[in-house]
């Protein structure tokens, strides 16, 4: 898919275009590298995890938002991919991807026209969390009035909170009184349970994510005790995240990965204390900068909260050596020595950032220039459209 | 100007485009919303000042990005616009606007490649800042490179660090050092010097903002000096923020003001403890979000990180009353009663933010939804095209 001509978007991702083939020096900065290496790595391994576990799939989208990589994901066994925005999924949906879940609750009328719409005329299977009443009234309306005919149309998972303390029903009977009512509505699926803790994704201490993911466990089965005792199947369990999925992995009660950075990590979830369980991850996510200014002690790359999120701290400098990131402001970062007395770069010098968070990241950028070979002596294969860049809605 | 109309971008854009003339309740969530009244009383409250005061006022669009807000700005008497990026002087230029000055340091050769063309082929008036002399060989080889002939063709402003740590060379001698540099080559202008305190905008003490701005104006009269004292006219010291301007004003060293987000204002700028002398700006742009989900003790609504900058902090609620706003993650806001007590929103309904940050906040979004007539009862009177969002190279 090629981008419009006639706007500033268009014109930038067609000069990066151009530079398919040549080496990683021609990339302009600050730009959103991939390491498709080791992207693939990771790939690669979390598909073979949940292979040999098992398990079910279905990687976050609402991280690198791109279709192209939700194909490679798929192409690697996943059975599809999560977002958390109706117009993520439309946009997706639109990119071609042909089984997406809509993780996160949808309220307003027209997103759930847009959605409707979509089941009714897009061959893309369609899922989406509720955790009210309004929430499964409103969708069973919206696929009426769009004529979507049949039964089971759409996939509903009825969100838990198992300690998130965000989105979800308590556990247990509310999730009990919400499967009825998706019941009395043919055109809707009880699919399951969403039960995702969030919070438990950052704790450092792998004992505190153990004991978060303990009481998830235990919040996600009950519920399932009491909708089975009132006659429900309940089919899927779906969730974890990339920093507790082993946990959910071997509590046996999930049945569905949601893991989405695994793919790029970032240096957020590198500060994580790793839990013995846990494969690794790679870097493979980087903003490239270049030094544009010098002072005596320090220096000053192109890079600031407009290439890279701060949501979760500031980006590491990953190369060169003995540089320590602080913050520059919108479109600076301030680099200095660290330990001190290491050399700093001169003017003109590229600066390889790995972002605190990737997600919010990725959602600054238009594509991503795709590396194959490393950040030193590699070229550049492909870009990656971010198909739902910008899709809040 | 039309988006195109194949990218999912462009669907957004048109979806929205087609609620002009309906009132605000039609407003997808989350969406950037402009308070269009509030926003030209800003604009009028801002030329005026620059007029009473005899200065030249150049708003700096890195803020809004939009070139048809820059043109809004130019009708009311702004010279035109500043911008950090070459890609957002690039943008601006190719929709139209005509005198753009990048208030910062431009190092790699491609960047240069395209000014340089741009000051060839198209009307508008450049300028630039430099603070090496690596920075103004380059800018005047890539304008013999693409065969700019004739003199003067465009601004060079010496940047010099007047506190705040960043770029710049430090005041005095090197500036001179600078500017003869730029005058061994004629198709340079040596327009003046660039001298911003960005870490004076957010003091809150009006007491540091004054002293910062003092010790700020008393190294840019010295390197006036100098430069006077070495041969050198200067015909221009451009500078100052939304947080300080009437201190650079007061100060009679500025001759030209960069004020951006006087505009919008943002919850940051609004925790300033505002002096005497300052005028008062009102927030003109807000998050609009929806309830998607309640507990009992919170609700949730749809914007998070993803919506709103968050580097100066999270948003504030505008309205219903009562409420805080807590970190919810990238697509989730949390909200809490307070005082306690206070009663909590409704699913499905409207609340409103102002961003912290107003800058990185529009750089999220595709467009701005201007509103007539105020947040309650206006109504959409035009769709403002961010021209230069995620023109970060």
């Amino acid at each position: 898919m090629n981008a419009p001509s006639d706007t500033p978007q268009a014109v930038r991702w067609q000069r990066a275009q151009a530079l398919v083939g040549q080496g990683v020096a021609a990339i302009d900065t600050p730009s959103l590298v991939i390491d498709l290496d080791a992207m693939e790595r990771n790939l690669n391994h979390m598909a073979a995890y949940a292979r040999t576990h098992g398990l079910r799939l279905r990687p976050h989208a609402k991280m690198h938002k791109s279709a192209e990589i939700a194909r490679m994901q798929m192409a690697r066994g996943a059975v599809g991919v999560c977002v958390q925005k109706t117009d993520e999924a439309l946009a997706l949906a639109a990119a071609g991807v042909n089984d997406i879940y809509i993780s996160n609750e949808v309220i307003a009328f027209p997103k759930l026209q847009r959605l409707a719409e979509a089941v009714r005329d897009l061959p893309t299977r369609f899922g989406i969390a509720v955790d009210s009443a309004a929430g499964v009234l409103r969708l069973a309306s919206a696929l009426v009035d769009a004529q979507v005919s049949g039964e089971a149309r759409i996939d509903v998972f009825v969100e838990i909170d198992v300690g998130q303390g965000r989105c979800g029903v308590p556990p247990g009977e509310p999730a009990v009184d919400l499967a009825r009512l998706i019941a009395e509505h043919p055109v809707l699926r009880f699919a399951g349970l969403q039960a995702y803790h969030g919070g438990a994704q950052h704790r450092r201490d792998p004992g505190e994510r153990a004991q978060a993911i303990a009481e998830a466990a235990w919040a996600a089965a009950l519920t399932r005790e009491r909708l089975q005792a009132a006659g429900f199947e309940v089919p899927l369990i779906t969730g974890a995240g990339t920093g507790t999925f082993a946990l959910e992995t071997a509590s046996h009660v999930w049945g569905e990965l949601q893991v989405g950075s695994y793919l790029f990590m970032d240096a957020d979830y590198a500060r994580n204390e790793s839990a013995p369980q846990a494969p690794v991850f790679e870097h493979a996510l980087f903003v490239k900068a270049q030094v544009i200014s010098r002072a005596a002690h320090h220096a000053v790359c192109d890079a600031g909260h407009k290439s890279h999120a701060v949501d979760s701290g500031l980006p590491a400098v990953w190369s060169p050596p003995g540089l320590s990131f602080a913050n520059g402001g919108d479109e600076h970062g301030l680099l200095h020595a660290s330990p001190a007395g290491s050399p700093l770069p001169s003017l003109g010098d590229t600066v390889w950032l790995v972002p605190g968070h990737c997600d919010p990241t990725v959602n600054l950028h238009d594509y991503l220039v795709g590396v194959r070979g490393g950040l030193v002596t590699g070229e550049i294969e492909r870009l990656i459209r971010i198909d739902a860049r910008g899709a809040v809605g």
